[in-house]
Order: C-alpha cells, then structure tokens, then sequence
C-alpha cells in the first residue's frame, strides 16, 4: 500500500508547504536524521524549496542542526530542540537526532509563523521522558475479541488471522503519525497473550522486529507484552516462579535473544495475576518479586518492564458489599512501595476502576513515592462510544493529569507520571481513516501532545489538530469549518456523560460489548461493578464512616472532599455515596432531576451535533469523510436516545418522581 | 465406535434379558423384519433363548408375525400392534412391518410381566401419526450458536468442524433409542438453514442419504430443514418468489433429485421471515404462497413440508407497549386458515413465545380448524436449566398437550395436533451420555412416549424410563433407587418454576445464553420480551380490556378467564395482568410475597435434591453416572441460589416490601 493511498490523517502533504517552499540546511548525520532530510525533501520536491546537507553558501531560511546547546542553557537532552529566528533564517538546533525530528515536526505544526518576524529562543523538551502507545492486537483471531482486544477501526495493521501482514505499510505511515505527536514507545501486542502471542518472544521473534524496523526512523522504540507463564509454555520449564533461578535463568538468556535481534528493544509489558491471566500470586510471590526477575533481565540492555496495576478480584459475589474492586490496585501494591527495581515501572489506569467516562484518579498514582509510576490512558474509546460517538477525551485526560492529589500549589498527576511515562491505549486499525470515526484520530493526537506538554489546553491540541488535518485555510470557508469541528468535539466528552451512567457511578453498558445501556447489566456481575439502586436511592458508599473505606487511600484534602456528600464534587457523587433520588447537588437540582435532565440535554445536543455537520457547507472535507462522520452521527443520535430512554424508563420505575419539566418518559 | 461404547441410555442389553431368553419365532419379511431379527437374535445369543424365521414344530414363548390383523378389530394400521398371550404364547400381530417394531419395544418395555399369565388382546396404535425430532445441529461450527443451536450436550453425531462424522455409530445408536419410544423422523439439520447447510440439499445430498441409511433400518424418515432462499443461493435464480414459474421448476426438479437419492424422505422443514432468516415477505408473497410451492414440489414422492409458525418482529422497540409479540403467529398465519395444501404441515411452538418455564398455549394451535398443525416442544433445555439443571418436562408437556382451549369435554391440544403431528426438538449430542445430564434423557425418551400416547402419565413414562435405564431390580435396593429417582424428577419442572422467573412472566434470563438470571437482561431489547416492572408492580396487559389484546385469540372460555386477573390461573398471572405486588393471589399470598416464597423453597428443594443423591446407596447406579448428576446437582443448586438471590434483591429493591418471614434478602 502506498502512502497516498492511506487517509494522510493530521500529516497531509499540504502540512509540509511552508516547510517545503524554504531553503533548507540540515547539520549532523545519523539514521534519524535520514527521516529527517527525507521528510525535508520530499517536501521541496513538492513545493519548490531546497534542501542541502552540510556546509554551503547559499541563503537559508531554515537551518536544522546537530550541535550541542549550550550547557547554560540546559542543553536540549535526547529528544529536545531550541528554536529560533533571526534575520529571516529559522534555526533548529538540538543536542540529538530525536530533537531534530521533533523540531521539524513543530515547525511543521507552526506553518507560516515559523518563517515569519523574529523568533526568540524556545526550549522545547518533553515533560515526560516515556510516552508509549499500546496497541491490543492479536495475532490470532480471538473467538470473542476479535483481532484487535476493544479495537473499534478494523483489523490489526500488524497482523492477519494469526501471521505477519506482507503490506507493513500502515505500520510505517503509523510511526510517521505518533513521532509527529511525539510519541517514543509502542507496544506491539495486546496485554492479553494468548497461545501464539506468547511465541512472538521466541520463535517468532522476527515479527517483533519486522515491524521494529519501521518504526526506528521516526524515533520509536518497540515494546512486547509477554506472557507470564513464558517459561511454562515456551520453555518447557516446570515452573514460572519468579524466584526459581532456572526461571531467572530462562528469561536473562530470551532477553538477550531479543536485544540480539532488537538492539533497540524498549521492554516488556505485563499484566499479570488479572482476568485469567497467570502471574506471581500462582507461586506465592510478590508482584514485585515478579517484576524485578523481568527488570533484572532487561536491565543489562536498559529495558524497562511495565508492570500493571489492573490486578482485581473479577469473580467478586455481588452480595458481598464489603469487597470494592476501587480499593484493589491500592491494596494490592502500596504494600510494595520501595520494593521494585528502577526500571520496573507500575503502570497505573487513571481511575480506579476501568476507563470509565468519569472516574476520580488513582489512588495508587499518589501513594507510591518510591516506585515509578506510569499512568494509563485508553485512548480506544471502548466506554466512551467506540469510534461511533464523537468523545474527544483530551479534557477528559487533561482533568486527570491536571489533578493535585494533595492539593494546591503540589505536584499534579502529570508530575507524578514524569517518573514512569504517559501510557496510551491505541484505537487505531485497518480502517481507512485508521480510527473508524475520522474525529477519532483526534484522541491519539492529543494524547500524545499532552504526553510531551500535559498542560496544553485541550482546545488548543484541537487547533492543531484541525490545522494540520483538515487545512481550513486552503478551504473556501475557514472559520466555519474551524467552528463547526470545535463545536462538535470541544465539549463531545461532557456530553457523552450526560447521556450515559450519571454522576460518576459508571458501568451500566452491555455486558460483553460495553456499548449501548444497560443499567443492570453488571448488577449482578462478578465483575465487582455494581450501583445499589432501589426505589429510595443509587450509589455506592465508599466512605471511610460508613462504606468500604475507599476514601481512605487519598491523601489529604481529597480523602476528606470525598468523604462527606456535602463536599464531594457532584460529577463523582454517586461513586463515593449511596444517596436518595431527592439529594440535593451543588447545582441546586436533585439526583433524580439531574438524572433526567442531563439525558434529555445529552440526546439533545447529540441532535445539534448532527445539524451542525448537515449544515456544514459541501466540499469544506473530503466527500467520503463527510459521509462517513454523518453516518456515525446518524448512529450517535440514535444511541443516545436510546440511553437516554433506558437510563429515564429505569429511574422512573425504581423513583417513581415524574420529571419536573413533564418531558416524556416511557 | 462401538455399541457398548456408546452409553445405552433406555436400551441397555440387560432390557432385553425377558425377551432373550425364550424362544422365538417370527413370521414375516422385509427390511424392518430384519432388524427385529437382529434385535431378538441379539437378545438370544446373550441370555440364552432362540429366534426362528418362519414356520417349525418346536415349542414357542413368543411369536410375531406380520399378518393381516381382521378388519373388524380395526386394523393396526402403519405402525400399530396387537398384543396378547394365551395358553403360554405371547403373540404380536400387526399389518406392517413398522407395528412389530414398535410392538417388539412394547415387548421390551413389558419385561417379564409380557410373558406372564394371560393377557387379552390389547389394540397399540399411535395417536399421532407424525412423531418427529428436531436436531439443531449445524455443519459449520456457528461462531456464536456453535455445532448445535442451543444444544447442551457436546457436539452433532452428525457433523463436525463442517464436515460430516466419519463414525456415524451414534446415527445408528440413536435411531435405535428413537425408534425405542416411537418417534418415526427427524429433522437432521438446524433450522436456521446457514450456508453450508443450504447445500444439504443438492451437492451435499449424499451425507443426508448417509444419514437416512442409518435411520431407516429404525422406521424413521428423514427430513431436511431448507433455506427459502435456496433457489437464488444454490439454483442462481435471480428471485425465490414463490409463485415464480422459474422458482417452482427449481423445487421441482430439486425434491425430484432428492427423491431419487433418499426415496423414503420425509420432507422439508422452513424457517420462514423469522429473526433474519429469508421468507416470502420479500416478495410480497403470503406464508401460505410459501408453503404451497414447497408441499407442490414434495406432492408427488408423498413428501410433507413443516412451515413454521414463528414469526414475529424481532427488531421491536421496547418503547412501544402496543405491539405484543404473543400476538405475532395468530395475527400472521389464522387469516390464512384454509389456504396451506393438505401436505403443509403449520409448526406451531406450544406457546405463543419461546419455550418459556410456563406459558400458556398458543391461540394459533386452536384457531386453525382448516390446517394441519404440529405443535413443537423443546426438549434441549434452551430456558429449563440447560441439562445442568434436572427439570423433567414431561409434566409441562402433558399440560399443554392435555390442554382444552374450548373447555371441558371438548378436544385437547393432543388431538387437534392429530392433523399435524409433535415435534420435538432433540436435546442429544456426542456427549458420553447423549444429554449433558445423564438424567435429560427421559425428557427425550418422555417425549417419544407422549407423541406416542399423549394421555400417558409423566409419572408412569418415568416408571418405564427408569426401569429400562436402570433395571432397578438388578440392583441391591431397587425401592430407593426408583424412589430417589422419582422424588429428583417428578416435581423438577415445578422446582425449576420457583426459583426462575415468576407466575408466567417469563424471560428473566441472560440475553445470548439464555442461561441464569438477568432481571432487565431483555427488559429493554429489541427481541419483544418484557415485564414491566416498576415500583408499585409487575406484568404485561394482554386483556382486551385495557392491554394488548392478546386474550381476544383465545375461545371461550379461556378468552374469558384468562381476561381477568379474578380468573386467571396463578401461574399465568403475569403473562396477561399487570398487577401491583400487593395484589392477593389465589393461594392467598400478595404476588411479592408469593415471589420471595417461591424463591426460597425452590432454592432449598434443590439442596434436597442434591442430599437425595447424596444418600443414594452406592452401588445402586454406574459410578462415572453418579458422579456426572453430582456435579451437574453442584450447578444447579449454586445457580438456584443465584437465581433466589437476583431475583428477590431485585424485587426487594423496587417495591420496599421487604419479606414477611424476614428471611435473608441480599
């Protein structure tokens, strides 16, 4: 497949034209710097301009070099640049190849205004040295989940019902897309390793580095989950002990197989001891006893292993209201505070349970100070519309990196994670549009632009996005093809709340698919996701007074915000409080007024979203794109109707209050 | 495979040892003659006795002979026989081959007391001429249903992964235990006609002739389930508009083809515009149109085709509460009433929905005077415990089938389903005892009894399935033995009632598997499927008065009972009423109480179930057996337990009653 033939996503040709028109001049050598003049010239060759490598007399208006910044000004470190512009020549100097290619991405993102006035000397650096994707995919079709585990834009662009693609050009065009937005990390295969998964490690080791190979010119290292029971399964061993020396033994020597293969290996993921998968509790053993004998292996090379928190009791008994699956990864691994290696990082979801559209954070991510710690965001949208609903998830995600634990004037979640990276789950595939609904590309834009800068406004990402996408300048009607996708997407993420499981109680999807309501569905679960409504109330009591003390493990003010209702922020009420429909909010409506209200206001903005697109003028996008996002809106509108009607019908037959405003409920 | 590999189910060798050991002569030629040659030579080789073919002097204890029976008894017809004993002779007599079979599986059944005393001349015909199992099985593994649609007992004795058996034993094993209790055809393949199985029809003909070889030593035809859109899918005809000249012609020759392959083959069997799969709909044609052009076809080879009843909108909207999916057959196929040829065959479910634990009979099966209809009963398990539960339906069966929907000393539903036949679907698979749970298989052979003689006693059709299975006598306690197995089976249905879903309501259960509890699993669906409840109250208003309707397609006087929740039998209270949960049943109890009640016994006569067993004397049945019903006992009170729970948590939750008793509500 030719790269032209692949949706160009946010790096069109049209991207390139500012850059493309200059005389460039480009300082220093090495693979990256390959990527970097040949992005430089196939640029030129389209719009005019020049590049030169190395010395020469020619004017310049750009200058990228190698070159070590001064150490007064803290140097550039791998992945920084310093840009400048002074008369009329725009210069890009950093310390390494890395800094360079995302330099000239950033100039990229400028257009125009980099080659315009004076430019005093920016350092650009990224807060957060790991800023890894994972992608679930599958080698093996999965019986239930398919090619990609919660993928929602096709196959996998890896692998084909159970071998190796021979077309791997996705995966390039892929790495071009994530070093663009900064990303330095993938891993490459779902977190679930099933039978053949699991032999990516060994025998089909090659695999691993076919697709290692395209992603190394845009700065990218790969990372592999692997299988716990590795040993048992590939090695013949009799045990997976991870104190058992033949076991340490098994693993030191696969590893060095891989760094053979893979110089540039980044490390392992696990997830381990969670949902049916084999790990240390089998042998009485830590989690950290686990991690270290995997961290020992690949520390000779600088590998890293990740290590997840997700570690819960999924065959939970419902009528037991003692047991909170929100305490287990805090339970499970504070204890272990201290204990694991430097490069074993915890890899933490952002809430406590499970991508829900509103969690609270983590308390894991604030109670481990001597672990390093990185934060999992699920970029795949698999509770929040997957890739059928518009939800942009950056303000979602900024509210978590942005939170203060420990309050004002004290490190924020993102701070927290500098230790041990920003983790996005993919939602990309073999889709056209890579992303299924084209507005989706947006989420994997954004998380990793706030992976370099978590305090970039979620608007502002969107500007980019939309700039660099859709080229609104070289459209007949600028403003409102820039006005109309803000709209759409701006507050996408609220209103998707609003249509779904109210006040942060989460979890009332279809069992299985997790898309479209059920607000029963996981009453009775084992999975440990339950909200207690009767006729009187709704809400699970996690209160340290009278619940399952799950407000305990934050620290202060939060711990004591959370614990009273009276303080309690009302987007999270319900998953702190059992509370009676007739609770007053801090907005001054009930909770069972607010449960109407917000489902009729929801739907009905799904309706604007739609008029909006239909209004949009024609040939402002691509046909085919408009006609794809209008048939996802079709079924936005349709879906969150019926939300809105099930999450009604429900509360009114178990409340019994009518809705202040008549509306109609069934 | 072997015979004695195969589990004997209710023809174990030792069920022939009466019959084996006299002295036997049999009068009479053909194929059938042959096999009760076998059997009784079979019988004789190992216990003892000899079988003569024809005419001798020596002294005899039982003779069969296929003669003209005098006409002024009557007759015995295709399949019937005369049985009776004098002066130490026992005699079978019948006009066709097919009537010594049978007759010489009465002889069976009889055991000794056949070859005691005198006994008059007894008249066994059956009462049903069509007694037809239906096997869902498919050729494909089905992604979602897999081999067999809701089958609960491994995998087809017909084909797997696609591919018909090599060792077709079991067929052979099979039409044995069929022919045991008298069914004479079978539907060999899943209604739900997919691709592959399509083919059945015309290239892969042969393997349904490989069947029917194997059922026909046994007196049972088979019967093809079809694809109405088989013309376009395999005769690549542009249309399959049943009254296109084009479409007649390619049934034609095709039934020709299938004729000259199987000439004793039954018929089709259709699935007509019912949950996606093709009709006569689409082409403006009436059920009738469709079923006429079938029945032309099969006309002349006497062939018979079975149309299904069961059709409905399966996409409905949960909103709309003034469609009612009971209502669908009626409303589709009585306007139709004397317009199907008299070899169609209308297969009607027993109840006018899916073979709930209770429903009352289907109004079609008595508006229909000017057709021949079959009522169909599911003996695989789909919504009765899915043989991980004991839930013996020969009691549910006889109810329907002794059902008098115009009152007392008018026909029941056995006779009106004279015209057409019973249907059952087949509960078997490769599983070592035919049927998951070895305890299943009375519900097939009860099946086979009750198609024979409709009038027979569920408690009497386990006295012979127990002594034929178990040869109680043979053992060291044959009192406990029989009564352990009675007191386990006699009352499960009942049992099974309790503890599901209550007084007729109906599908509480998990949406897809069909098996334990979810409340509101199909409370908002598409699939038609409802309960209603809310805070004050729970069922559906199908009376004429203010709900659906629905009772209006019943004769008097069931129109009139059933419109009334005065009337209305408890059991079906909430099938036709809405009633508040404080509303007083006939038994004296509110409904919500009535509904806690019923939970905890039935919860609790499954742990007495599993202490029956558990008393069992060893020795008194086959030790793998018993541990098989142990486990299978272990599910069903854990998932009986989980059914009491949901269920009276749910209720407690909306209406606030809480339990008179004050017994443990979670």
């Amino acid at each position: 497949m030719k790269r032209q033939d692949l949706h160009a996503a946010w790096l069109p040709p049209a991207a390139f034209r500012s850059v493309g028109s200059r005389h460039t001049v480009v300082h220093g050598d090495g693979p990256l710097l390959d990527t970097v003049l040949a992005e430089l010239r196939e640029a030129a060759g389209r719009y005019g301009g020049t590049v030169r490598h190395g010395d020469g007399a020619e004017p310049v208006d750009l200058v990228l070099a190698l070159s070590a910044v001064p150490a007064e000004s803290g140097g550039t470190g791998d992945e920084g640049f310093v840009l400048a512009r002074r008369d009329g020549v725009t210069t890009l100097l950093a310390d390494a190849p890395a800094g360079l290619l995302h330099g000239l991405f950033h100039v990229v993102r400028l257009g125009e205004p980099a080659f315009t006035g004076e430019r005093p000397a920016e350092h650009h650096r990224p807060a957060l040295h790991r800023r890894i994707v994972d992608d679930w995919d599958n080698v093996d079709v999965h019986p239930v989940m398919g090619q990609v585990e919660r993928g929602y834009a096709g196959g996998s662009i890896v692998w084909r019902d159970g071998a190796l693609r021979e077309d791997l050009s996705r995966v390039a065009g892929y790495a071009r897309l994530l070093a663009c937005c900064g990303i330095n990390g993938l891993v490459v295969n779902n977190v679930n390793v099933h039978a053949s998964e699991a032999h990516l490690l060994t025998d089909r080791l090659g695999e691993v580095a076919a697709v290692a190979g395209l992603l190394r010119p845009y700065g990218i290292r790969i990372h592999l989950s692997v299988n716990f029971a590795s040993p048992v399964q590939l090695g013949g061993l009799p045990t997976a002990d991870p104190l058992d020396e033949r076991v340490r033994e098994w693993w030191a020597h696969t590893t060095r197989g891989v760094y053979e293969t893979i110089p540039d290996f980044g490390g392992y993921l696990v997830k381990a001891d969670s949902e049916g998968q084999p790990g240390p509790f089998a042998y009485g053993r830590t989690h950290a006893d686990g991690a270290n004998m995997l961290a020992d292996a690949l520390a000779p090379f600088g590998g890293v292993v990740h290590w997840r928190a997700f570690v819960y009791n999924h065959r939970q008994d419902w009528r037991d209201r003692g047991t909170d699956r929100a305490r287990a990864a805090y339970d499970h691994f504070v204890p272990l505070d201290g204990e694991f290696r430097d490069n074993a990082v915890l890899q933490v979801k952002h809430g406590p349970l499970d991508f829900q559209t509103r969690e609270p954070v983590s308390p894991v991510i604030t109670a481990m100070p001597r672990t390093r710690v990185a934060v999992e965001l699920q970029a795949t949208q698999e509770y929040t519309g997957q890739q059928r609903h518009v939800c942009y998830l950056a303000p979602m995600w900024r509210t978590v990196l942005g939170f203060r634990p420990w309050g004002e004037d004290r490190p924020d979640v993102a701070q927290v994670a500098a230790g041990g990276g920003l983790v996005g789950v993919s939602n990309v595939g073999d889709d056209p549009y890579w992303t299924g609904h084209p507005l989706a590309q947006a989420n994997l834009y954004a998380f990793g632009r706030l992976a370099w800068d978590p305090t970039l406004d979620p608007a502002a990402i969107l500007d980019e996005w939309i700039e660099l996408t859709f080229r609104p300048d070289d459209t007949a009607d600028p403003q409102t093809l820039r006005r109309t996708l803000h709209e759409l997407m701006d507050g996408s993420w609220q209103t998707y709340e609003q249509y779904t499981a109210p006040l942060g109680v989460g979890f009332m999807v279809s069992p299985g698919s997790h898309y479209g309501p059920s607000v029963d569905g996981y009453e009775y679960s084992p999975w440990g996701t339950y909200h207690f409504a009767d006729r009187d109330g709704i809400g699970v009591d996690r209160t340290r007074a009278t619940g399952t003390g799950y407000t305990g493990q934050y620290p202060a003010p939060w711990s004591d915000i959370y614990e009273s209702p009276d303080t309690c922020p009302d987007e999270l009420l319900l998953f702190f409080h059992h509370v009676p429909y007739h609770h007053v909010l801090h907005s001054g409506r009930t909770v069972i007024q607010h449960i109407y209200d917000t489902h009729f206001e929801g739907a009905r903005r799904t309706e604007r979203m739609r008029e909006l697109w239909r209004d949009l003028p024609a040939g402002l996008v691509d046909p085919a794109l408009y006609a794809r996002v209008s048939e996802r809106l079709d079924e936005q509108v349709r879906s969150a109707h019926e939300w809105r009607d099930q999450i009604n019908t429900y509360f009114l037959r178990k409340s019994g209050v009518p809705d202040a405003h008549g509306r109609r409920i069934y």
